[in-house]
């Protein structure tokens, strides 16, 4: 059970008795993501006591929201409820609940409503897409990190569609069947993939006013090359995938501004769209303000190679919200592999200190990088080699069906993925939210 | 292919050349659910142009729909895209768009930017939710009716349970432990079911400082039984289910004041509660309006036997929408499987009219009805035989697999049901929206 200060104080005040069990090291992790939550499941045998905090109360399989944004996947079969994860561990406490501070001095977490005290704190509260200052682009460029951001994507996309087939405007339907897709990171490839796929084979049969073979969808990169942290041969690889399903990819052009018309790249290009998609830039969460710790330019909190901030090793650092040296001197990459290794180091420290042992500095394992583009289109690296195309297609569905949370969820995932295959549909076409 | 005003005048005009075919009759049709699609199907290989009309792009299968907001099933395994449904219907186009109002003398839909001419007109817009005259009470009681509102009841039920084990505050966490269900129809006593056995077989384990076997669930109906449409001896089977799995059935009791407190009844009662939901009173769509047609006082057209309001063979108005006596003097009830035969109907009609026949008056077919309550409990009222408990519940899920829309539907359902019957769980425990 979580010891919030009251009760800590009444425990350490001896009120309760003398029949008053030692309290237990209480283990605090902020976030349910891939990082917390090992962290969390790694401590399931571990003489403590463990509380996790999330305002939401879902872990989210991050890596196929896409799919969700695009229609092929419905939201719980990618999201989990953290409490029903951790339902069996009885050293684990699941509050949903938003932080709104941290006192490192009094070693507590300030949350809406309650004070929740630690003896060791694990940050892993992630990352959101960010318009570098623009955030007035917002609005007409949705980013895509939660399960509401991709729902309404998804009624962007397919209203775009419906509002194509309506119109008797040929200027307002060509706007409405052009998709821009603003980032050529993964996410950027993966939806502009996605789209294209989605107009030209799965919903062309079902309009009789548009031709949904004719949609453009445009990738736009400020890079010289798609997929950066991918070596530049495969880059290339995913580039000829992307075109060849009929995507235009667009190199070495930042956007300057975006507006309900479309975006404006730097040259002065406008390109009229009604659903432009934002996958560039990340911006930590709040974590270094709440630590008063320094963070590097996109927020990530700069921590030692024990992942601690600096003066701090009661709290750890991880996931996305760390800037992380490992032991071999180079950047760790901000992936869910990396998130994992970061919680299970943290929990392994953590209980190296409270047995009075020392600990390693963190040293992640690259076990390889994939990508998705389309049916039967994708790249592999696992650094010595890779892989391109069908084969790589074929490792990057295997990967994500094994590495999704629940017995339920990778059978309905892979039903749904094999319909999808043998139909080249996609079941999830609902547009819904607020304005149905 | 629609025919708008504008191409109908210029078709009429004989601008376009000798070569253009006679026009074919337009039948426009109102609305996708039971009744419409049914209409539509059933013209698949009817002589007509068939225009249908919805402001959302799916079809819902509406009996399930409690399903989805007791954290059950996921939106898509009981939605349908209306133009997936009728892709392969060459007669058929499907405009996602708003009805504004119908002009009757010019034969002509008004709809959003758009007027559409038909030469039939079918009216299947449904009906919603009503709080009697106290809108006020819709923000603290919501009703069930859209994917949006099973979503928005999804969170609130759940959010009540994560509140709960958040709070210090007792008297809180009871009222945030205390569920209310206004209406005890169908709709009422399935969700009133559904939420004591979601809190008491599939949460109960997840929470660490509340006791969710403790969740008071009341059930308020303002007449003297629950389920007023079965037979009395069915009501009191129904009743004795409910208390059996711990709701409590308090009968004779309208609402007299809702607010964020909980709800107040008609001799002063209060009843504290986080979570008030709204299963009484239904509200036709506005077609009356419209159509300047006659109304009911639940707002549903007075059609004749034929289903045509006053003076207009041409326009058919049909399932929730109408307030039918039919053929044997009785009238229709508003379930689906009469807006069917409605839809069916009106379509056998217009036919009629076309070849210069006569069409004998509506006469609705009662198969049966079925309401169930939980967990192998249920009743089923077949006129003269009736079932209750575990048959009447295998029943109810077999009829409701066989009518759902969509082979990928049928299984995911079918999968999703087994799963929890065999684990106690519900798959879609995930609070999502614009809150998060």
């Amino acid at each position: 059970m979580v010891v919030t200060l009251h009760e800590s104080a009444s425990v350490r005040a001896g009120t309760t008795g003398a029949h008053q069990p030692e309290p237990r090291p209480r283990v605090v992790i902020l976030g349910a993501g891939f990082g917390g939550l090992s962290a969390a499941i790694s401590l399931r045998r571990a003489p403590v006591d463990v509380t996790v905090i999330d305002r939401r109360n879902y872990h989210l399989f991050q890596p196929l929201l896409y799919q969700v944004a695009t229609a092929g996947l419905s939201p719980a079969q990618i999201a989990m409820p953290i409490r029903r994860i951790l339902s069996r561990q009885s050293n684990a406490t699941v509050l949903m609940n938003r932080v709104e501070s941290i006192d490192v001095a009094a070693r507590c977490v300030v949350t809406t409503g309650r004070r929740i005290a630690y003896d060791y704190l694990i940050v892993a509260t992630g990352a959101r897409h960010t318009y570098f200052g623009n955030d007035a682009w917002a609005d007409h460029a949705p980013g895509l990190k939660t399960i509401a951001d991709a729902t309404a994507i998804r009624a962007r996309i397919l209203s775009a569609f419906e509002r194509a087939e309506v119109t008797e405007d040929p200027q307002l339907r060509e706007r409405l069947l052009t998709f821009v897709v603003v980032g050529g990171g993964p996410t950027g490839v993966e939806l502009a993939g996605a789209i294209v796929e989605l107009a030209r084979k799965t919903i062309v049969r079902d309009f009789r006013h548009i031709d949904a073979s004719s949609t453009r969808v445009i990738l736009i990169e400020a890079g010289e090359r798609i997929l950066p942290t991918m070596p530049p041969a495969l880059s290339g690889k995913a580039r000829d995938q992307l075109e060849a399903l009929g995507v235009e990819v667009v190199l070495g052009s930042a956007v300057a501004g975006c507006d309900q018309r479309g975006v404006q790249l730097g040259d002065g290009t406008e390109i009229g769209s009604a659903c432009v998609l934002w996958a560039a830039g990340v911006m930590a969460s709040r974590a270094a303000k709440w630590l008063g710790a320094p963070a590097d330019r996109t927020g990530r909190v700069k921590v030692n190679e024990h992942l601690n901030p600096p003066g701090h090793d009661e709290i750890f650092v991880i996931g996305d919200t760390a800037a992380v040296i490992d032991a071999t001197g180079r950047p760790v990459p901000g992936v869910a592999p990396a998130a994992k290794q970061m919680g299970r180091y943290a929990t392994r420290a953590i209980l190296d200190q409270i047995a009075g042992r020392s600990t390693a500095p963190f040293r992640y394992r690259d076990y390889g990088n994939l990508a998705t583009i389309g049916r039967k289109a994708a790249v592999a690296d696992f650094g010595k080699a890779w892989l391109s195309g069908y084969a790589a297609w074929l490792v990057w569905n295997f990967a994500h069906l094994w590495f999704l949370v629940g017995f339920r969820n990778r059978l309905v995932v892979f039903l749904d993925w094999a319909l999808a295959y043998v139909r080249n549909d996609r079941a999830v076409r609902l547009i819904t939210g607020q304005n149905e």
